[in-house]
Order: structure tokens, then sequence, then C-alpha cells
């Protein structure tokens, strides 16, 4: 996979790439890169990658010129055998989800789009990105941090890319169900005690324990998450439990 | 305000705060930060912080002393009459919303703390943090990337920290609707064109075709944001012409 990011400031996304598993990822060589800065192929003798909006009001708009001219480019440079997905973050795309995550994964070329305070011109929208993606309902000051959202979350599905020590017990969403609460060392800290079931070595009990907690958070926090298909006999049996000790 | 990052990958997050509008609040004093590695706190002989989860399992869990005693010396040299938000960035968290950083960007301390990889030990989670947050419903390998969400979103709307030419076209969610599609100079690109209104001067006519497209584009893409009760006589006009059109 070969990872194009558009953006006028490829300085905040250099510390990202460089460290843990982007970093651990490029070294093996499971994925490239490139930050391409698109005021580089503005025609405007100014430099200039914005200008006001036609019609009027507050704000800069990106002129189309330099972001067509740069996605030409990257996909002239690079040898994939299907077209590139191409990917505008702004706050009216499609709710990015591990669903998406997976999908992205599977593609030879992503091509991000970060806009910074302008608004896109529409004929960016319209002609040139396949997907438009939104990390979530909050303002951002821009769409670097949602293009390494995005890619944090496909690289780590690459293949080979996650040893064991990194696939993390924290998995929620892979299990459909939050993820039960976890303990280390040691057994008493400051007075706070390790629940007893996970010290008994019981395994049949703490397989149960686990399963209850992991749906009780779920049912207290996040009961759209909840799909009562997948949930087996003793799921519906635990479930009742938690219930009747939340009424 | 003053920010703390509790992080074993404080490299990560260098870049960001040293660009763009972190960078301009930053150096215009509108807040301070630290980036504090809590590997530095451990007592353990071999500078680990993590352990294997009891009860058996696998993947490593984030052992609670050399973060509690991070989050307190954070505390201590922090000169807030308040007590600070201590936010553990999480799947299981609470979905982050533009309300969630409006509370936030009143507060006088924030301290973030990030895992990678690892679980956190469920003491931290019910005895030191105050909020748990997830910035949406895909898996990332660690917390880095969702406090820089938070931090970004926060710092943005400190006072006196967003000029005039950021404060962005783009900002949906502030309206309640999806922004209207933006054009700029040239008015004819590679044959694409703007529409003609636009260049009309008709500034009344622009401004209804504006808020038609709000709504068309709220109404194709994102339903659940129209809130009937904050639409005018007009704009109830201009919905039925989009659901009509929309047949």
């Amino acid at each position: 996979m070969h990872i194009d990011v558009l953006t006028l400031f490829p300085e905040m996304l250099t510390g990202m790439f460089q460290s843990s598993i982007l970093n651990k990822a490029h070294e093996k060589n499971k994925y490239s890169y490139d930050l391409i800065n698109f005021r580089d192929f503005t025609e405007n003798k100014h430099q200039k990658v914005d200008d006001y909006p036609y019609g009027g009001g507050a704000g800069m708009v990106l002129t189309p010129q330099p972001i067509f001219d740069a996605v030409e480019c990257a996909k002239k440079q690079t040898n994939s055998t299907k077209e590139p997905r191409i990917i505008l973050m702004c706050p009216q795309g499609e709710a990015y989800t591990q669903k998406k995550a997976e999908e992205l994964s599977e593609e030879e070329h992503l091509i991000f789009i970060c806009g910074h305070y302008e608004g896109y011109d529409e004929r960016i929208r319209e002609h040139l990105v396949t997907d438009e993606i939104s990390i979530g309902d909050y303002i951002l000051t821009g769409g670097e941090l949602g293009a390494m959202v995005v890619i944090d979350s496909v690289v780590r599905l690459l293949p080979d890319v996650l040893g064991n020590k990194q696939s993390a017990p924290e998995d929620s969403f892979s299990t459909g169900l939050l993820e039960y609460p976890h303990y280390t060392r040691p057994a008493n800290f400051r007075g706070l005690s390790v629940p007893p079931i996970l010290l008994s070595g019981d395994h049949a009990k703490i397989e149960t324990w686990r399963r209850k907690e992991s749906l009780k958070r779920t049912y207290q926090r996040r009961r759209d998450l909840i799909d009562e298909t997948c949930l087996t006999e003793e799921d519906n049996v635990l479930l009742e439990e938690v219930m009747s000790e939340e009424k």
C-alpha cells in the first residue's frame, strides 16, 4: 500500500509517521508514504492556494488547480494496478467506522486531501474525490488529524503489522461488546485491590466474570452496540442478571 | 489553560504542537502544555510500565503506579484554582462531541492519559480519571491521536485563538446544518463551471440558494442533524422543495 497525504502542514505529520506502529510498519516495508505540500503545485505567481468565495461570505476557499494537479502527480508516481481512493477529510463526510478501516486496508493506494481552516471548492468534491470521511461530530482546525486517524487505523490492519504484543486487550468493537476491566500487579495498590476472582486460578469462573462485566459495561455505556442475534444463551442469562442489578 | 499529556510516545505529538493554530496559540500564551513520559515515573527497576493481566489473557495492562504518580506530579506543578479534568482516551469512553469540546474549553487544567496497545488497570479508570473519552467507533494503536483531536478542538475555542481568517466556512455543526457548497476562482476550471447564481451579484438569491443547498446536503447525508424546532418558515418551504426533488 502507498499513502499520499496532501497538506499545507506536512511538519504536523512527520512525528506521527516516525513513531510506534506507523514507523515500524514502514521500516518493514508494509507500506510507503509521501507528504505532499500542494502549495508546490500552484500556478499562482504569489503561491496562493485559496481565494475568496464566489457569492461573498467569510473565510477562504481552496482553489481546485493545485489539488487536482497534486493528485494527478501522485497517481502518476505510484505503480498501482487499481485506481486510488482519493479521500477528502471533511465534517460533511461519511462517519468513519472500523468497517470502513477494514475496507480501506484492502486498497493499494490512498490519497488524502487535508484542508486547513479553508473550505474546499465544490469541484474538488464532485469531480476528484472518491470518498468523503468525517472522524466525528466535532470541529478541528484541519483535516490532518483526521487523515492520521484513518491512516493509523488502516495501517494496523495490514498483514503482519501487529505483533502479538500489540493485539490489545482493549480491542472493543472487534468483539461487538466493550471490553471487561483489566487488572495487573500489584494485587493491592494504595489500598485498592484486584477482584479476588481474578486471583482464584479458576479459569471457567474468570471467563464468566469477564463476559458478564463486558455485557455490563456495554449495557451501561453503549446499549446500541448490543446485537441480540449475536448473544449466546449464557450471555442472555448474564445480561438478565446485569439488568436486574442495574435497577 | 494548562494541558498535560501522559504518553510513552511524546515524539508523536511534538509536530502537532509546533504547527498551525496550536503553535500560534502557544506563542501568544493562550495555553501552555507539557508532554510527560510516564515511564519516567515508574518505580520498577527495569523501567517497566505494564505487566501481564490477572486472570490470564493476551496483551499487556498498564500498571497503576507510574500513571498515578505522573498525574500527582502534574497536579502539583500547575497553579490552578480548580481541580484538573483527568481524561482517559479509550474506546469505552463517552463519544466526543462539539458540546464536550466547549465544556472542556472552560477548564483551567486538562490532563490526558494515553495508553498504547495496552489496556489500563481498572483502578486508573475508577480512582483517578474524571472523564473517559472516545473520538469514534474505530480502533487506533494508541490514545495519542485521540488526545490531539480533543486538544485541537478545545484550543481553537479558547478566547482570541482564532482570527477571522481561520473561522472556516466549513464550520458545520455550529449552524446545526452541514455547509453549503463553496466555489472560488476560476469561474471555469477545465470545463467545470461555478453555478451562475453565485456570479449574479444578487445577494438575496445567493442567500436562499445557499440555505437550500445546506438543507439539501444535510437531508441527503445527515438527516439526524435536522432539528425541526430550529427551522424558520422559509427553511420549511426550502426543505419541502428538497424533499420533492429527491423523490
